[in-house]
Protein backbone atom coordinates (compact mmCIF):
# COMPACT_ATOMS: atom_id res chain seq x y z
CA UNK A 1 0.00 0.00 0.00
CA UNK A 2 1.27 3.03 -0.94
CA UNK A 3 2.39 5.94 2.26
CA UNK A 4 -0.50 8.46 2.69
CA UNK A 5 1.35 11.83 2.27
CA UNK A 6 0.85 14.43 4.64
CA UNK A 7 1.25 18.58 4.34
CA UNK A 8 2.44 20.24 6.72
CA UNK A 9 2.12 23.71 6.87
CA UNK A 10 4.96 26.18 8.63
CA UNK A 11 4.74 29.65 9.63
CA UNK A 12 8.63 30.72 11.15
CA UNK A 13 10.19 28.83 13.46
CA UNK A 14 9.73 29.55 17.15
CA UNK A 15 6.45 30.06 19.28
CA UNK A 16 6.03 33.93 19.63
CA UNK A 17 6.33 34.81 15.87
CA UNK A 18 6.01 31.64 14.04
CA UNK A 19 5.71 27.70 14.90
CA UNK A 20 5.65 26.20 18.13
CA UNK A 21 8.67 24.40 17.62
CA UNK A 22 7.82 21.04 19.51
CA UNK A 23 4.43 21.35 18.14
CA UNK A 24 6.23 21.30 14.43
CA UNK A 25 8.42 18.33 15.59
CA UNK A 26 6.00 16.22 17.42
CA UNK A 27 3.89 16.47 14.00
CA UNK A 28 6.26 15.12 12.01
CA UNK A 29 7.72 12.78 14.20
CA UNK A 30 3.55 11.06 14.81
CA UNK A 31 3.68 11.29 11.25
CA UNK A 32 6.26 8.55 10.36
CA UNK A 33 5.68 6.64 13.39
CA UNK A 34 2.01 5.87 11.79
CA UNK A 35 4.13 4.78 8.38
CA UNK A 36 2.89 7.84 6.20
CA UNK A 37 5.51 10.61 5.34
CA UNK A 38 5.40 13.83 5.61
CA UNK A 39 6.17 17.39 3.09
CA UNK A 40 6.58 20.82 4.47
CA UNK A 41 5.34 23.88 3.15
CA UNK A 42 5.40 27.83 4.21
CA UNK A 43 4.05 30.74 2.22
CA UNK A 44 7.24 32.94 1.18
CA UNK A 45 6.01 36.14 3.01
CA UNK A 46 7.58 38.40 5.41
CA UNK A 47 6.64 37.51 9.22
CA UNK A 48 4.26 40.06 10.92
CA UNK A 49 7.08 41.06 13.03
CA UNK A 50 10.33 39.23 14.67
CA UNK A 51 9.99 38.44 19.01
CA UNK A 52 12.93 38.19 20.62
CA UNK A 53 12.22 34.57 22.45
CA UNK A 54 14.85 36.01 25.33
CA UNK A 55 13.08 38.76 26.55
CA UNK A 56 9.69 38.47 24.57
CA UNK A 57 10.00 41.85 23.28
CA UNK A 58 9.41 42.73 19.24
CA UNK A 59 12.75 43.47 17.30
CA UNK A 60 13.49 45.74 14.27
CA UNK A 61 14.83 42.76 12.42
CA UNK A 62 12.57 41.16 9.12
CA UNK A 63 12.65 37.68 8.41
CA UNK A 64 10.60 35.65 6.09
CA UNK A 65 8.62 32.87 6.80
CA UNK A 66 9.64 30.23 4.02
CA UNK A 67 13.25 30.67 4.86
CA UNK A 68 12.52 30.57 8.87
CA UNK A 69 10.15 27.54 8.20
CA UNK A 70 13.38 25.46 7.04
CA UNK A 71 15.05 25.82 9.98
CA UNK A 72 12.30 23.33 11.39
CA UNK A 73 12.29 21.26 7.98
CA UNK A 74 15.98 21.17 7.85
CA UNK A 75 15.84 22.87 4.04
CA UNK A 76 13.41 20.35 2.90
CA UNK A 77 10.18 22.52 2.42
CA UNK A 78 8.06 24.10 -0.42
CA UNK A 79 6.34 27.55 -1.07
CA UNK A 80 2.57 26.80 -0.24
CA UNK A 81 1.78 27.98 -3.91
CA UNK A 82 3.49 24.71 -5.11
CA UNK A 83 1.01 23.40 -2.82
CA UNK A 84 -1.33 20.55 -4.68
CA UNK A 85 -4.37 19.17 -3.27
CA UNK A 86 -4.22 16.31 -5.66
CA UNK A 87 -0.53 15.31 -4.61
CA UNK A 88 -1.35 14.78 -0.79
CA UNK A 89 -3.54 12.47 1.45
CA UNK A 90 -3.39 15.26 4.28
CA UNK A 91 -3.33 18.70 5.39
CA UNK A 92 -1.70 19.47 8.86
CA UNK A 93 -1.40 22.96 10.86
CA UNK A 94 0.91 22.55 13.98
CA UNK A 95 0.35 25.66 16.12
CA UNK A 96 2.39 28.75 17.43
CA UNK A 97 1.59 32.74 17.18
CA UNK A 98 2.77 32.29 13.59
CA UNK A 99 -0.56 30.62 12.43
CA UNK A 100 -2.07 33.82 14.29
CA UNK A 101 0.07 36.53 12.78
CA UNK A 102 1.75 35.43 9.43
CA UNK A 103 -0.91 32.85 7.95
CA UNK A 104 -3.93 34.85 9.30
CA UNK A 105 -4.30 38.27 11.51
CA UNK A 106 -6.05 36.19 14.07
CA UNK A 107 -4.04 37.95 17.10
CA UNK A 108 -4.78 41.02 15.76
CA UNK A 109 -8.57 40.74 14.42
CA UNK A 110 -10.06 37.94 16.33
CA UNK A 111 -13.32 37.74 14.57
CA UNK A 112 -12.37 39.91 11.62
CA UNK A 113 -9.14 38.16 10.63
CA UNK A 114 -7.65 37.71 7.15
CA UNK A 115 -6.27 34.88 6.77
CA UNK A 116 -3.26 34.69 4.07
CA UNK A 117 -5.22 33.59 0.46
CA UNK A 118 -2.53 30.57 0.09
CA UNK A 119 -3.63 29.40 3.04
CA UNK A 120 -7.01 29.63 2.53
CA UNK A 121 -7.30 28.42 -1.15
CA UNK A 122 -5.05 25.00 0.33
CA UNK A 123 -7.74 25.05 3.03
CA UNK A 124 -10.78 25.45 0.58
CA UNK A 125 -9.17 22.23 -1.80
CA UNK A 126 -8.97 19.84 1.07
CA UNK A 127 -12.20 20.83 2.16
CA UNK A 128 -13.51 19.90 -1.27
CA UNK A 129 -12.20 17.10 -1.68
CA UNK A 130 -13.28 15.47 2.19
CA UNK A 131 -9.54 14.84 2.65
CA UNK A 132 -8.56 15.11 6.56
CA UNK A 133 -7.24 18.67 7.81
CA UNK A 134 -5.57 18.61 11.28
CA UNK A 135 -5.20 21.90 12.89
CA UNK A 136 -2.79 22.22 16.27
CA UNK A 137 -3.05 24.82 19.28
CA UNK A 138 -4.24 27.90 17.98
CA UNK A 139 -4.18 27.01 14.10
CA UNK A 140 -7.73 25.72 14.70
CA UNK A 141 -8.96 29.56 14.97
CA UNK A 142 -7.28 30.22 11.15
CA UNK A 143 -9.85 27.34 9.86
CA UNK A 144 -12.83 28.49 11.47
CA UNK A 145 -11.95 31.53 9.79
CA UNK A 146 -12.12 29.95 6.72
CA UNK A 147 -15.05 27.36 6.68
CA UNK A 148 -17.99 29.06 8.76
CA UNK A 149 -19.63 26.45 11.25
CA UNK A 150 -17.08 24.05 11.74
CA UNK A 151 -16.60 22.57 15.13
CA UNK A 152 -12.96 23.28 16.58
CA UNK A 153 -11.03 22.95 19.63
CA UNK A 154 -8.48 25.19 21.15
CA UNK A 155 -8.89 24.20 24.62
CA UNK A 156 -10.68 25.97 27.05
CA UNK A 157 -9.29 29.88 26.55
CA UNK A 158 -12.45 32.29 26.51
CA UNK A 159 -11.52 35.60 24.24
CA UNK A 160 -10.57 32.95 21.51
CA UNK A 161 -13.47 30.45 22.12
CA UNK A 162 -15.27 33.99 21.74
CA UNK A 163 -13.32 35.05 18.24
CA UNK A 164 -14.25 31.79 17.32
CA UNK A 165 -18.34 31.91 17.55
CA UNK A 166 -18.02 34.98 16.03
CA UNK A 167 -16.62 34.31 13.24
CA UNK A 168 -19.49 31.96 13.01
CA UNK A 169 -17.95 28.68 14.17
CA UNK A 170 -18.67 26.02 16.82
CA UNK A 171 -16.12 25.51 19.98
CA UNK A 172 -15.88 22.05 21.95
CA UNK A 173 -13.98 22.78 25.32
CA UNK A 174 -11.27 19.92 25.21
CA UNK A 175 -8.34 19.09 27.80
CA UNK A 176 -5.01 17.59 26.58
CA UNK A 177 -5.43 14.09 25.03
CA UNK A 178 -8.49 14.89 23.14
CA UNK A 179 -9.42 15.50 19.56
CA UNK A 180 -12.82 17.03 18.08
CA UNK A 181 -13.36 16.30 14.70
CA UNK A 182 -16.00 17.61 12.55
CA UNK A 183 -17.11 15.03 10.71
CA UNK A 184 -18.99 17.40 7.92
CA UNK A 185 -15.88 19.23 6.79
CA UNK A 186 -13.31 16.41 7.84
CA UNK A 187 -11.32 18.64 10.36
CA UNK A 188 -9.31 17.75 13.15
CA UNK A 189 -8.41 19.80 16.17
CA UNK A 190 -6.54 19.56 19.76
CA UNK A 191 -5.39 22.17 22.17
CA UNK A 192 -1.45 21.15 22.90
CA UNK A 193 0.19 24.72 24.16
CA UNK A 194 -2.98 26.67 23.85
CA UNK A 195 -3.43 24.94 27.24
CA UNK A 196 -1.13 24.94 30.08
CA UNK A 197 1.08 21.94 28.92
CA UNK A 198 4.79 20.36 29.02
CA UNK A 199 6.15 18.67 25.94
CA UNK A 200 5.10 15.39 27.31
CA UNK A 201 1.30 16.97 26.60
CA UNK A 202 1.91 18.01 22.85
CA UNK A 203 3.58 14.31 22.80
CA UNK A 204 0.03 12.88 23.37
CA UNK A 205 -2.15 15.50 21.30
CA UNK A 206 0.16 15.73 18.18
CA UNK A 207 0.41 11.73 18.13
CA UNK A 208 -3.60 11.30 18.94
CA UNK A 209 -4.55 14.25 15.97
CA UNK A 210 -2.13 11.97 13.96
CA UNK A 211 -4.07 9.05 14.79
CA UNK A 212 -7.22 9.80 14.51
CA UNK A 213 -6.61 11.70 11.18
CA UNK A 214 -4.72 7.96 9.68
CA UNK A 215 -7.93 6.25 11.03
CA UNK A 216 -10.55 8.29 9.14
CA UNK A 217 -8.76 7.83 5.60
CA UNK A 218 -8.14 3.71 6.27
CA UNK A 219 -11.54 3.72 6.72
CA UNK A 220 -12.68 5.09 3.30
CA UNK B 1 12.67 10.35 45.28
CA UNK B 2 14.02 13.74 43.67
CA UNK B 3 13.42 14.09 39.62
CA UNK B 4 16.54 14.23 38.12
CA UNK B 5 17.70 16.70 36.30
CA UNK B 6 19.30 17.81 32.77
CA UNK B 7 20.73 20.45 31.78
CA UNK B 8 20.19 20.79 28.10
CA UNK B 9 23.24 22.85 26.58
CA UNK B 10 21.90 24.69 23.07
CA UNK B 11 23.97 26.29 20.39
CA UNK B 12 21.25 28.59 18.42
CA UNK B 13 18.03 27.14 16.37
CA UNK B 14 18.22 25.53 13.10
CA UNK B 15 20.93 22.96 11.97
CA UNK B 16 23.18 24.90 9.61
CA UNK B 17 24.17 27.29 12.14
CA UNK B 18 22.78 26.43 15.35
CA UNK B 19 21.17 23.43 17.55
CA UNK B 20 19.58 20.72 15.11
CA UNK B 21 15.92 21.24 16.23
CA UNK B 22 14.50 17.71 16.23
CA UNK B 23 17.87 16.71 17.87
CA UNK B 24 17.18 19.27 20.41
CA UNK B 25 13.40 18.63 20.79
CA UNK B 26 13.39 14.92 20.98
CA UNK B 27 16.29 15.05 23.64
CA UNK B 28 13.88 17.17 25.90
CA UNK B 29 11.01 15.25 24.89
CA UNK B 30 13.06 11.76 26.11
CA UNK B 31 14.05 13.37 29.39
CA UNK B 32 10.31 13.95 30.47
CA UNK B 33 9.29 10.45 29.51
CA UNK B 34 12.04 9.22 32.00
CA UNK B 35 10.78 11.01 34.83
CA UNK B 36 13.55 13.51 34.89
CA UNK B 37 13.07 17.40 34.21
CA UNK B 38 15.28 19.37 32.13
CA UNK B 39 16.64 23.24 32.13
CA UNK B 40 17.77 24.65 28.94
CA UNK B 41 21.02 26.72 28.74
CA UNK B 42 22.89 28.21 26.20
CA UNK B 43 26.07 30.79 26.05
CA UNK B 44 25.33 34.42 25.66
CA UNK B 45 27.38 35.25 22.33
CA UNK B 46 27.11 36.20 18.63
CA UNK B 47 26.69 32.88 16.32
CA UNK B 48 29.97 32.55 13.65
CA UNK B 49 27.01 33.21 11.14
CA UNK B 50 23.12 33.23 9.79
CA UNK B 51 22.52 30.58 7.02
CA UNK B 52 19.34 30.88 5.12
CA UNK B 53 17.99 27.21 5.34
CA UNK B 54 16.01 27.30 2.30
CA UNK B 55 19.30 28.28 0.19
CA UNK B 56 22.07 26.80 2.10
CA UNK B 57 23.89 30.32 1.73
CA UNK B 58 25.59 32.63 4.74
CA UNK B 59 23.73 35.78 5.17
CA UNK B 60 24.64 39.32 6.11
CA UNK B 61 22.02 39.25 9.45
CA UNK B 62 23.90 38.78 13.13
CA UNK B 63 22.29 36.82 16.00
CA UNK B 64 22.81 35.91 19.06
CA UNK B 65 23.27 31.92 19.88
CA UNK B 66 21.31 32.29 23.92
CA UNK B 67 18.24 34.40 22.24
CA UNK B 68 17.84 31.94 19.15
CA UNK B 69 18.42 29.42 21.59
CA UNK B 70 15.47 30.56 22.88
CA UNK B 71 13.14 29.46 20.37
CA UNK B 72 13.78 25.49 21.21
CA UNK B 73 13.63 26.87 25.11
CA UNK B 74 9.94 28.86 24.36
CA UNK B 75 12.04 31.54 26.32
CA UNK B 76 13.07 28.92 29.23
CA UNK B 77 16.67 29.38 29.29
CA UNK B 78 19.40 30.68 30.81
CA UNK B 79 22.74 32.19 30.08
CA UNK B 80 25.23 29.06 29.79
CA UNK B 81 27.43 30.99 33.01
CA UNK B 82 24.84 30.75 35.27
CA UNK B 83 25.07 26.93 34.91
CA UNK B 84 26.11 25.30 38.39
CA UNK B 85 27.21 21.16 38.14
CA UNK B 86 26.31 21.33 41.77
CA UNK B 87 22.58 22.18 40.66
CA UNK B 88 22.22 19.33 38.02
CA UNK B 89 23.02 15.71 37.29
CA UNK B 90 23.55 15.48 33.92
CA UNK B 91 24.23 17.40 31.25
CA UNK B 92 23.27 16.79 27.20
CA UNK B 93 24.60 18.60 23.87
CA UNK B 94 22.12 18.13 21.15
CA UNK B 95 23.79 18.62 17.62
CA UNK B 96 23.65 20.54 14.93
CA UNK B 97 26.77 23.14 13.68
CA UNK B 98 26.24 25.19 16.37
CA UNK B 99 27.76 23.00 18.55
CA UNK B 100 30.60 22.94 15.73
CA UNK B 101 30.58 26.28 14.88
CA UNK B 102 29.56 28.48 17.67
CA UNK B 103 30.22 26.37 20.75
CA UNK B 104 33.36 25.17 19.16
CA UNK B 105 35.19 25.86 15.50
CA UNK B 106 35.11 21.60 14.99
CA UNK B 107 34.01 22.71 11.74
CA UNK B 108 36.55 25.08 10.72
CA UNK B 109 39.71 24.14 12.46
CA UNK B 110 38.76 20.10 13.09
CA UNK B 111 41.46 18.19 15.57
CA UNK B 112 42.79 22.10 16.34
CA UNK B 113 39.15 23.36 17.42
CA UNK B 114 38.99 26.04 19.97
CA UNK B 115 35.99 25.17 22.21
CA UNK B 116 34.17 28.27 23.77
CA UNK B 117 35.88 28.64 27.74
CA UNK B 118 31.61 28.50 29.27
CA UNK B 119 31.40 25.04 27.30
CA UNK B 120 34.71 23.78 28.40
CA UNK B 121 34.02 24.81 32.01
CA UNK B 122 31.18 23.37 32.15
CA UNK B 123 32.44 19.73 30.90
CA UNK B 124 35.25 19.84 33.33
CA UNK B 125 32.88 20.49 36.21
CA UNK B 126 30.81 17.68 35.00
CA UNK B 127 34.08 15.38 34.76
CA UNK B 128 35.04 16.20 38.05
CA UNK B 129 31.74 15.04 39.64
CA UNK B 130 31.68 12.03 37.13
CA UNK B 131 28.00 13.18 36.38
CA UNK B 132 26.98 11.63 33.00
CA UNK B 133 27.57 14.03 30.11
CA UNK B 134 25.25 13.06 26.55
CA UNK B 135 26.40 14.35 23.38
CA UNK B 136 24.68 13.65 20.00
CA UNK B 137 25.74 14.22 15.97
CA UNK B 138 28.78 15.98 15.85
CA UNK B 139 28.39 17.64 19.21
CA UNK B 140 30.73 14.24 20.90
CA UNK B 141 33.81 16.38 18.66
CA UNK B 142 33.32 18.96 21.44
CA UNK B 143 33.87 16.57 24.27
CA UNK B 144 36.49 14.80 22.33
CA UNK B 145 38.29 18.30 22.55
CA UNK B 146 38.03 18.96 26.18
CA UNK B 147 38.96 15.33 27.61
CA UNK B 148 41.82 14.03 25.74
CA UNK B 149 41.14 10.52 25.72
CA UNK B 150 37.37 10.14 26.05
CA UNK B 151 35.81 7.56 23.81
CA UNK B 152 32.78 8.85 21.66
CA UNK B 153 30.80 7.91 18.52
CA UNK B 154 29.79 9.95 15.65
CA UNK B 155 28.54 7.51 13.22
CA UNK B 156 31.16 6.61 10.74
CA UNK B 157 32.07 10.12 9.38
CA UNK B 158 35.47 9.42 8.25
CA UNK B 159 37.03 13.18 7.98
CA UNK B 160 35.22 13.97 11.58
CA UNK B 161 36.65 10.61 13.08
CA UNK B 162 39.95 11.23 12.15
CA UNK B 163 39.91 14.78 13.40
CA UNK B 164 38.92 12.87 17.12
CA UNK B 165 41.67 11.00 16.63
CA UNK B 166 43.95 13.74 16.04
CA UNK B 167 42.52 15.21 19.53
CA UNK B 168 44.20 12.19 21.07
CA UNK B 169 40.71 10.82 21.76
CA UNK B 170 38.78 7.53 20.47
CA UNK B 171 36.04 6.65 18.00
CA UNK B 172 33.82 4.04 17.53
CA UNK B 173 32.01 3.64 15.09
CA UNK B 174 28.31 2.85 15.10
CA UNK B 175 24.79 3.04 13.57
CA UNK B 176 21.34 4.14 14.76
CA UNK B 177 20.45 2.77 17.66
CA UNK B 178 23.60 2.40 19.79
CA UNK B 179 25.00 4.53 22.21
CA UNK B 180 29.16 4.36 23.13
CA UNK B 181 29.92 5.00 26.69
CA UNK B 182 33.09 6.14 28.51
CA UNK B 183 32.65 4.95 31.74
CA UNK B 184 35.82 6.43 32.50
CA UNK B 185 34.79 9.89 32.13
CA UNK B 186 30.97 9.15 31.80
CA UNK B 187 30.36 9.92 28.47
CA UNK B 188 27.60 8.98 26.18
CA UNK B 189 27.27 9.60 22.52
CA UNK B 190 25.02 8.57 19.87
CA UNK B 191 25.21 9.65 15.79
CA UNK B 192 21.91 11.07 15.09
CA UNK B 193 21.97 13.15 12.13
CA UNK B 194 25.76 12.14 11.32
CA UNK B 195 24.51 9.44 9.80
CA UNK B 196 21.61 9.61 7.16
CA UNK B 197 18.51 9.64 9.27
CA UNK B 198 14.61 10.27 9.12
CA UNK B 199 12.72 11.81 12.05
CA UNK B 200 12.53 8.24 13.49
CA UNK B 201 16.22 7.58 13.90
CA UNK B 202 16.91 10.40 16.18
CA UNK B 203 13.74 9.48 18.10
CA UNK B 204 15.72 5.95 18.45
CA UNK B 205 18.88 7.47 19.29
CA UNK B 206 17.78 10.32 21.53
CA UNK B 207 15.61 8.40 23.76
CA UNK B 208 18.06 5.60 23.99
CA UNK B 209 21.02 8.08 25.14
CA UNK B 210 18.82 9.57 27.65
CA UNK B 211 17.49 5.86 29.16
CA UNK B 212 21.28 4.84 28.99
CA UNK B 213 22.18 7.99 31.11
CA UNK B 214 19.64 7.68 33.59
CA UNK B 215 20.20 3.84 34.00
CA UNK B 216 23.59 5.07 35.18
CA UNK B 217 22.57 7.55 37.51
CA UNK B 218 20.39 5.20 39.20
CA UNK B 219 22.93 2.47 39.37
CA UNK B 220 25.27 4.45 41.90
Amino acid sequence: MEKKKFAVVLSGSGVYDGSEIHEATLTMLAIMEEGAVYQCFAPDIMQHHVVNHLSGQETNESRNVLVESARIARGDIKPLNKFRADDCDALIFPGGFGAAKNLSTVAFDGPNARVNREVEYVIREMITRHKPIGALCIAPAVIARVIQGVEVTIGHDASTIDAIKKMGSKHVVTSHGQVVHDETYNVFTTPCYMLDATILDIRTDASLVVKEMMKSMEAQ
